[in-house]
């Protein structure tokens, strides 16, 4: 019997035998009666477990450990005017593997530092254990956003020979201990990939509308609380749409996903709102009930350029790269929402972005969100061969390498946008959560490698 | 508007306008009337649209190639007489990207090997097309089955540390270009995962009901059809469940998957029936309709002692690895259907496998199906901590680098229990394709690493 299943309906079960297995969050004990708290894995919420000393083995459940596995056998009972909807009075408390006493997670507040080292113990820690149930809803809303919407999910490659793009540094993966790789596993350099988004846009001109969701890395050794050296992205890919039909898209998505996870995880946001950041639910249920702005970069310069004196990095000009004080300034106080950054300077872009009638700028949409900045980064995509090979050759690229990519434009091209969605970020958004280490089950960043 | 949408209404659309883009699988011209197959990518039916000599740019139309992108705009008309059930009769035809002569897939039959070459073209080919569209609906269905069974979804890692197992080659992860990896990114030797079991296992420990579902590497150089070096696997890990109940999970999610697939994809399995494997569809709904039966490795040797003469490899002995013809003998011959074999003898199963109460045997098992022979393989977990060191004792492994996974049976362990689902191979198995490399979207395999 799972305690979720007990909770839902507490009058059915109220007065009937239960059996339960979890494991002992916390065991007081008074003179005459005992309090054992396990949780079961099922939901965020404890079940409560009443033992006296009138029973067989009172002074051996009184020992039972903090983190055991047990399983209780007894009475289920509905308290209403209790502080719990339920508690077990217990017939049987039997212990299934008893904690030892060097239990990393005692019964006290440990600094997310320790936690860390610790991967294996920590979901079991409240803070961890609302986040990777949140985690894995998350994902399943991503799913079936897309899914229900006739999206074609693509498994796009993790090791990929495709080291043209030069988005970041790259690892490489490798049989050898030299950089004879024309002698290597694949006959070349493979490494593993930083986007799939190259890789899914066939897939687009031809299912119309797919998506993908998996791994990305990146060799960068920064040591910042918002890059992980493995992360996962969704990276959507839509045919014969334009930028405005992308930023639909988006803000559809991040209002479906926002309402999915505050309906599925009721407990698990009440504990953020509580442990983490007071404002997580209004500040997720704003965005989910705005009207997502849309503003040129232009646009938001010249409102930087009005503000500059309240900016760390007071150096504000077309074509700079906004930080994200500059892009939280835009979005919480110019727009006081959610909005979407368009038409960026081409040379601070990516060489894929589709060039505007002017010249100089391309068809890209930053999301910007209230308490971090970019949220979300997509664009239309260059369909015209010749300017994308133009923009290649401007940008210093290996042409051959991307041939594949380019001829795509030649066997019936045509318009097409997508984006990127950092998963972890949105988790960390969403949860209020300052760390992504504190939001990925075993996080991977330089010189930091647990198991 | 997509053709899915008027396929599954077609008397609502009767006589309506409607416009279409898509692109041209075949275009076909008489003397006063022509016909443009377009695909649209929202689902495996073509739309056919029949364009005349009486209006304008007939000759342009006519000139349309292969391949291209177009945009349609005509009146739908349903046909419930015809060899479709509804044509557009088009008023204007615009072209969106016109392609190029030499596009690659003409309109004949290409052989696998030469679509290998082309992984941004060959999803347009109707094979290929059928196979990436259920490749996402069977994700879908995993998903769908573990989340509404409570099931928490863990990102393992793909770039971990944790070497020990020693479950096949692997590749190196590095930013060197020697083996000095104390100085490389994570100052210490790291490696693209070949299993999340043993970094999921935690969570069943918190969670209960867990699953993976991502890629996993082999740097094996074996050159088979069934071998891939990076591939999706789905391992799911229940906690409180012995062998029994992994068995039952199992045999559910089969079922749950097949029934998905085949209620999602009708066209696709039409499709498989045809041109790939005229059995498919009888062979997974046998499966989806059987009660999967149980036989202890004891017997399977048994049995195939009496049948020895059929083998090519004919050393049947107690304590052999199985060979695919033997395990397709027992589901095919002797059982007539899938089968679990369970209680393998321990030397031939991983470390981490129950003992058995007879000494000899691990609590493990392997779902046989006709057709291909395993197709899941799980076992129930070693939770006795000392049985579980002093196994990795004589498997001669290094315990330092698993201390955590021992302490795990220290620290409130559990009877638990899971298995691994080659994602790939189950693709392989329910259209009836017979090559790793054609379900999926960029196949990596020795000596092949394609964009």
């Amino acid at each position: 019997m799972l305690v979720k299943k007990l909770a839902a309906d507490v009058s059915a079960y109220d007065g009937k035998q239960v059996v339960l297995q979890g494991w002992v969050r916390t065991n007081r004990k008074g003179k005459n009666i005992g309090f054992l708290v396990i949780n079961d894995g099922s939901c965020f919420a404890n079940a409560q477990v009443v033992y006296s000393a009138e029973q067989d083995g009172f002074d051996e459940i009184a020992k039972i450990t903090l983190g055991s596995a047990v399983e209780v056998t007894g009475t289920f009972k509905a308290t209403p005017d209790g502080k719990q909807p339920f508690e077990i009075q217990a017939e049987k408390v039997e212990v299934l593997g008893m904690c030892d006493h060097d239990y990393p997670l005692q019964k006290k507040r440990h600094s997310f530092e320790y936690m860390r080292e610790i991967p294996h113990i920590r979901p079991r820690a409240n803070t961890y254990y609302a986040v990777f149930r949140l985690r894995s809803v998350l994902s399943m809303a991503i799913h079936t956003f897309f899914q229900e919407r006739g999206f074609v999910y693509v498994h796009t490659p993790v090791i990929t020979g495709n080291d043209a793009e030069g988005a970041g540094e790259c690892f490489t993966v490798t049989t050898r201990s030299d950089d004879h790789y024309e002698k290597d596993f694949f006959g070349k350099h493979a490494q593993l990939t930083v986007s799939g988004q190259l890789h899914v846009e066939p897939f687009a001109l031809t299912y119309r509308n797919v998506y993908t969701f998996g791994p990305t890395f990146r060799a960068e050794n920064s040591n910042t609380t918002r890059h992980a050296s493995e992360f996962w992205m969704i990276e959507p890919e839509l045919a014969f749409a334009d930028l405005d039909d992308d930023m639909d898209c988006i803000e559809e998505m991040m209002k479906f996903c926002i309402r999915y996870c505050l309906e599925h995880c009721p407990e698990e946001f009440a504990f953020f709102e509580k442990m983490i950041d007071h404002d997580c639910v209004k500040r997720i249920q704003k965005v989910a009930d705005s009207h997502f702005q849309r503003m040129t970069y232009t646009e938001a310069i010249e409102h930087l350029l009005k503000a500059k004196d309240q900016f760390e990095n007071q150096d504000i000009f077309w074509g700079m790269d906004l930080q994200s004080e500059h892009e939280r300034y835009i979005c919480e106080k110019i727009v006081d929402g959610p909005v979407f950054l368009i038409d960026y300077p081409k040379d601070i872009k990516a060489f894929y972005m589709r060039v505007n009638d002017d010249q100089k700028t391309v068809a890209a949409c930053d999301l910007l969100v209230p308490y971090v900045g970019e949220l979300v980064g997509g664009s239309q995509r260059e369909e015209r061969y010749d300017v994308l090979e133009q923009r290649m050759k401007d940008m210093g690229m290996n042409q051959d390498i991307l041939q594949w990519y380019l001829d795509l434009r030649r066997f019936g091209g045509c318009k097409h946008s997508g984006f990127g969605l950092g998963f972890d970020r949105m988790l960390m958004y969403m949860s209020g959560i300052q760390n992504i280490r504190d939001v990925e089950p075993y996080p991977r960043t330089p010189r930091n490698l647990i198991f």
